[in-house]
């Protein structure tokens, strides 16, 4: 458990938490920092994912990962850098990605000739810049022109695992950062159908790993056009919504046509001999999923994490006084751990005598464990262990002959019992409006998802979003039929689609 | 297995490579081509890696990763970009590392004015330029320095994987790539005793998982002072021999001292209540090892993988001629297929009917799968299954009572018959030699690793390299104490050092 030895001890420090009501982003900002996830870097922008932070990063990654090669995916690397030319070549794409953005001019420094240290040597100036990825859509169709000649080769099935740069101006931990961690899948494929149905496979992946591991619901949905990926025909999106009422996207999947094979000329032989050009998808997540974790389950003692995606399941704190009952108490304490991991849990117990088990406790609340069994001479006497929940804070008195079956049981508990609360918090913070007024009025003071009828055109979303900064964020998959008039312009509308304030 | 799927039907053309005595240099450019592993990018020295080429990789960080958690690492992640005034901060590593590299100057793009496309937007210059990190000791020891306070914050023991760019100009598909994957770990103690065992426990780490996993024997030792990692008091290596004589260095563990402490001062207080400069290591393997693995093993057939670390262990070929008799192999394999995976194989089963049975042959031998099952009609007469080994090339008829445990029986027999095939390759060009002309001639003439004795200085060992193009690759660890004379200056030394031409 080197994870949580290094981080608590490097800067851990035991103070309460803003109240999410008092202050919601001085709550997020708090937990962030003292759960020890991540911290700014001096690079403006660019963050710091520690240790503990990083080992939930990595359980949604070996997850996700599984996914992917499960639906017949593999990963591969491409280049960090793009040149600035390809950007270009597809019109849409330029427009969304080709602007904030970070680009190499140079190859070497030198000294300064005047000893006041390193300046960029002029004659090592690239005869084309490079782009650090936004995002890897043109430097990987640039191959794919090379390795698809025939309907033989496709489809392309890829993944990636990378890191990416979008020159964000307002910045904020795992939400919003110049650098990100991601995967990008990028396939191709030779019928429009067969790659409409990886997309909307790829956001069916997107959504199950959500409610599953993070157990977090999501609305499964469509982009407005003027929402969608700067490149995509359709951008299919799952959408979840956060605490303070805002909604969150959580992951996309595009389905981009033949756009990005007519930029970069990729063609293919039909079974038939004729030539065409291929279809395309990408779908990504990132790092912003933390993000999304940390909000949708945290209470004001600090982070709640889903033991499906918890780095440490239980944690054992011994209650002692002297070396004799340490000693008692570490007998069962390390025995009821190994009969937990046996279970497949992990397992920490926490014997350090440097710090008080109140002090452990609010640590282990901080950091979210599912989990905590407290142990003291008492429990000892009487046979029995403390359990307490983190999701509901609730201590039981366990019978020891009961406690590695009741413990592993909590872990479904848990994980099912964080994703009802969070669906009945977006249950109740899911509205029917079907006027202008009532609309402004709850996107004003009270949040949450409200789905209204949109008269379907870029202009009228525009207006709503610059009256009361509410967006589409998405046009559901499920709805149905269910004709009506537009909240906005009175216009007619084919069904309801899903407003709210964004992250 | 899609990756196999989708790879040999991209770019898999059937043709013979270049032997190894004819153009080494071709062989391995062919081999990485032909069995799929990676290519050339557009942009200047960065690497396409393919996925077959990256599923190995990932069984190689799989392997690591697992080997670094055993040891208390945790993962973390630092950013990619480094501020230009931290690479000046430790004189030496300014030197070694401030020189090619790729800068970023700019963070914005706009169109052109004249319709040309998109041109560097030149208000937005940075204050400062960000390097694209080389390594990044500079930014986690200015992040080490908010961490630490005191002597119950250490140790630190950090690892990231990471993509680091150095601009080479001579690039060369995994071997020297201006952008590479790496693991990097950083780690910070109170004790310079703690900080060099840490490293030499690390090197003891990549020498365990060349030996046991790439089965490619090492050589432990230490680099000479003009080889040493820019910034580092001691390196540690592991070198191994490749089958052309040149050495390559395949890892690295760095004694630090106080060198990044003192630069980003970065202090502790000790339990008496003393303030001292914290020791550090730092340490790395990247995606060189493939390079390593490919020239350890491989030969004109092809790759030959380690079954440790192969992405598929066992193919089955069904050799038929009409429906009837596939269905009766297929029924058979299946059965095989499952049993092995059973055991933990990871096994394809190759029907494919567009290609016959000896393409396919030929296919997984370029591809390295460490055994082929092939099954005919008269196999299911007999009772018996013919399997081909890679690494020998030899075939057996077992019967089928006994291919399961035959062929699990067989990753553990070509496991340790490659790695001593390396080992007797390297036993058998090593050379120890004691008068310099034989030291030329052995160099220029036949390779491998030269046991000689130096006189300890920089100037012997730089006309040394000069004049023959060896190097010192390391003073290997395990010398006994045997002194004698330079081979070049005919001064006293304590013991033989380890010469080399290397990549």
């Amino acid at each position: 458990m080197a994870i949580f030895v290094a981080s608590n001890k490097m800067t851990f420090k035991m103070a309460k938490l803003t109240s999410r009501a008092e202050n919601y982003s001085q709550w997020y900002n708090e937990i962030v920092a003292k759960a020890d996830l991540a911290e700014n870097s001096d690079v403006r922008g660019c963050m710091i994912i520690k240790p503990y932070g990083y080992s939930i990063w990595e359980q949604m990654q070996a997850e996700l990962d599984r996914m992917f090669k499960q639906t017949g995916h593999s990963n591969a690397y491409f280049p960090l850098f793009i040149p600035k030319s390809y950007l270009s070549k597809e019109a849409d794409h330029v427009e969304g990605f080709a602007k904030e953005c970070a680009v190499v001019t140079h190859y070497r420094l030198k000294a300064a000739e005047d000893g006041s240290g390193l300046i960029v040597d002029p004659d090592a100036k690239l005869e084309e810049e490079l782009i650090i990825r936004p995002t890897s859509e043109t430097i990987i169709w640039n191959s794919y022109k090379n390795w698809i000649q025939s309907y033989r080769d496709l489809p392309i099935l890829l993944n990636q695992w990378a890191n990416v740069v979008r020159w964000e101006m307002r910045t904020r931990l795992f939400l919003r950062t110049a650098e990100f961690l991601w995967q990008e899948g990028h396939t191709a494929h030779s019928t429009k159908d067969e790659a409409v149905k990886e997309a909307e496979q790829m956001l069916d992946v997107y959504a199950t790993f959500a409610q599953e591991f993070m157990a977090m619901p999501v609305i499964k949905g469509l982009k407005t056009a003027s929402e969608r990926f700067a490149g995509a025909l359709e951008t299919y999106c799952i959408e979840a919504l956060m605490q303070d009422g805002k909604a969150l996207q959580a992951g996309t999947s595009h389905f981009l046509g033949q756009n990005f094979a007519k930029a970069f000329d990729v063609k293919f032989a039909t079974k038939e001999g004729t030539q065409e050009y291929v279809w395309a998808t990408s779908w990504g997540v990132s790092t912003r999923l933390m993000g999304a974790l940390i909000m949708t389950h945290s209470d004001d003692f600090g982070l709640v994490i889903p033991p499906k995606l918890a780095p440490i399941h239980v944690v054992i704190v011994p209650i002692y006084k002297g070396e004799e009952q340490l000693q008692s108490i570490s007998d069962y304490a390390l025995r009821l751990k190994e009969q937990l991991q046996i279970r497949g849990l992990i397992v920490k117990y926490d014997d350090r005598d440097t710090h008080k088990p109140g002090f452990k406790f609010a640590e282990y609340e901080m950091k979210g464990v599912p989990v905590r069994v407290a142990i003291g001479p008492k429990d000892l006497e009487n046979g029995s262990v403390e359990v307490a929940r983190r999701d509901t804070l609730e201590k039981s008195s366990i019978a020891q002959g009961e406690a590695v079956e009741y413990i592993f049981g909590l872990m479904d508990v848990i994980q099912k019992n964080i994703y009802d609360k969070a669906l009945k918090h977006r249950e109740d913070n899911s509205h029917r409006v079907d006027s202008y007024d009532e609309f402004k009025r709850i996107i004003a003071n009270e949040g949450g998802f409200v789905y209204a009828h949109w008269d379907g055109t870029a202009e009228t979303e525009e207006q709503i979003k610059q009256e009361t900064k509410a967006t589409i964020r998405c046009i559901p998959l499920d709805r149905y039929d269910d004709p009506g008039v537009c909240i906005k312009t009175g216009k007619p509308s084919n069904g309801r689609v899903v407003f709210a304030k964004a992250y």
